[in-house]
């Protein structure tokens, strides 16, 4: 894309991985003159957990990778950018079996152990002889930087996503890595767009997925940018096991919960480099609800006010518009009491009790209002359930990129 | 407004409907030169049935109607716009008390057949004195057109829209009228906008509510502009008696059928008149969902369609982007089985069994999403059920006319 987002991040410097070895090449899968296919080796040991999308009409790599996620080893991945590969019936299958098959004959590894991810239009076959011209291509170049990775798995992205996080982990610093692409299709419920997460540390498969479900939860789960789920959303964590400390593999190993803490910070990091590219995006939104029922009451509270093209666009033309987060709170479908609900932007209370606040300072909430990240506060006053969703604004921009990007 | 909609429509000559009086007044509520008060009264013995926003953030005045519906009987309506008393607490329901008593003393009726809605900005009590003189102007005027009360109802709405519809009964004709407003904050699962219905029937209340209750279900409830659910939602039907026939009270009575599917008529005219005003609309957009598990299912998978940002981006830059619909079909939580899926696009069918029609026509399709009626036909190849819903396209219309509007 032509110009970067405002909201977007530099970069950062992301080390090599042990035992991960990033190569990009170009397939050609649209006329462009990118590299659009990214491969990505892992050396044997390494264990792979994965989140994936919920929507019922996933693409062939989504299935591909359902699959063979259960067997918890990884030797390879292969991104292809330009076309997703999604409802395309057999026909996608088939692609997918090509790549899979070219790449475990090259490696000499079971099938199982290479994992797909395709993004792009939906509805054309991925063509196997682009993608195994590209995987040709591939297998003959030097290693990439991550950065190079980072902006070979982009499409509608307008800056390349990366994040970093380290961790001590039986005396030992373990490094953690990720790459992310996504912009727009950002939706709630679902397992996320395309992100990829690379650690040295050593990690039994079963206890890499029950802590990669578990910062999902509460970072990628809770962003949106337009309410649309994708059908290829996949996140894949793969750990080499080249940090010397011995296995983790429940959360009564030291260094256990320190992982946990630094991966759940870097999918952190990486949903919110979504959301700083949301499609048109100026702003970038926090919704904190409180005071709700239960924790997942508050969630969906917050999904109803991070998702309200009122609200939304309210914040993008500058107007701490409470009225309709009002609205937005009563359309959820959970329990509000209207004479208990406040509602604040950034640190100025503007509604308490159910009635605007009779004197409240206007000045720092339109300074608040005009900066670039907007903070909304919602206390239902019911209960202790709580939770914070990020969204980013709806404006002009989101218009333009989408009623022009050719299906 | 500035600009009527594209696809507006001019408002129909609907005749006076004996037992109903219509006036209209300025209350002043903004700073406009406009009629903004409507008071319409009905002789004695007029039935009343209705349907309210689900909203938990309800106006103090949807909170009476809902209070006061339970008698079924009405002898007045005062609708305010451009102030929605919503959020207003303690305030917001002082303002109703005065208004509704001011017009039982001077009706001489029970309090509790005085209804009202306000509709426009949230947040602000109604002002008791504007209110007050303008009901004084309404009591002194003389009756107005219909047209004049559709036109007084209005906020962002660009034009008045206003249905009508026959049925004998009895060997009687009988006429039902409606007036609508509804642009922005339009939503599923409502139970609609500000409508109301009017007819020299004579129905028990209690029937009435039955017979509203199942129109709605099918026509209001089965529209969206922007998925987001005002607080203020109402419909209101009364049934004056004026006609000679024997009153309606179940659906054994002779005539009850025709009344019912004239009023079933009647609120798909009016709901359709809304999706025609939606904020920037310049398409309208039926969705036809068959082949689900169930009617209900059909209905949350058509109503993901037309709340997709993604869908409608397309609609309006007019692409027949079916990867997106396939995308929104996933999304929703119901039971789809990709390779079964079939999408048409007016008369032609694009994709089916999972996969795109491999050659089929382009020029008949561009021809039908270049047009300003968009059909899109989903097939789910599971079931029975099937739903049909309406909404409008995403333009830049929408974008400028939420991002300006002053809370």
């Amino acid at each position: 894309m032509s110009t970067s987002s405002p909201l977007a991040l530099p970069f950062p410097n992301i080390p090599a991985i042990p035992g991960i070895t990033p190569r990009i090449a170009r397939a050609r899968y649209k006329e462009w003159d990118r590299c659009d296919l990214t491969f990505i080796t892992m050396d044997e040991g390494t264990s792979v957990a994965g989140v994936l999308t919920k929507s019922a009409c996933t693409s062939s790599e989504v299935d591909w990778c359902r699959e063979h996620l259960v067997q918890g080893k990884a030797r390879a991945l292969v991104v292809s950018a330009g076309n997703a590969n999604a409802f395309t019936g057999y026909r996608g299958r088939q692609a997918v079996e090509a790549v899979t098959a070219k790449v475990a004959a090259h490696l000499g590894c079971p099938l199982a152990q290479v994992f797909v991810s395709s993004t792009g239009v939906i509805g054309v076959p991925l063509p196997i002889d682009k993608a195994e011209a590209g995987l040709e291509a591939a297998f003959a170049v030097q290693p990439c930087s991550w950065e190079e990775a980072a902006a070979t798995i982009m499409t509608t992205d307008t800056f390349t996503k990366g994040a970093i996080a380290t961790a001590i982990v039986g005396g030992q610093t373990v490094t953690l890595a990720g790459i992310i692409k996504g912009s727009g299709m950002i939706a709630p419920d679902m397992a996320t767009m395309l992100g990829y997460i690379f650690t040295d540390a050593a990690i039994a498969p079963a206890f890499l997925q029950e802590m990669l479900s578990a910062a999902t939860q509460k970072t990628f789960n809770c962003i949106t940018v337009d309410s649309d789920t994708s059908t290829s959303d996949t996140v894949l964590a793969f750990a080499t096991g080249k940090a010397s400390h011995a296995p983790l593999t429940s959360f009564d190993d030291a260094g256990a919960d320190a992982f946990q803490a630094a991966l759940s910070d870097l999918c952190w990091q990486l949903a919110h480099l979504v959301v700083r590219d949301g499609e048109g995006a100026t702003k970038f939104i926090t919704v904190a609800v409180t005071g709700a029922t239960s924790d997942s009451s508050a969630h969906k509270v917050a999904m109803s006010i991070a998702n309200s093209p009122l609200v939304k666009t309210a914040i993008a033309g500058g107007d701490a518009n409470w009225g309709r987060v009002v609205m937005a709170v009563g359309k959820a479908g959970e329990p509000a009491d209207r004479d208990r609900l406040s509602i604040s932007f950034g640190a100025t209370l503007v509604a308490k009790d159910g009635l605007v606040v009779p004197d409240y300072d206007e000045a720092p909430v339109t300074a608040h209002i005009n900066g670039d990240m907007v903070d909304i506060g919602v206390d239902l006053g019911l209960g202790d359930g709580q939770a914070t969703v990020w969204t980013c604004d709806l404006t002009h921009g989101y218009i333009s990129i989408n009623a022009d990007y050719r299906s």
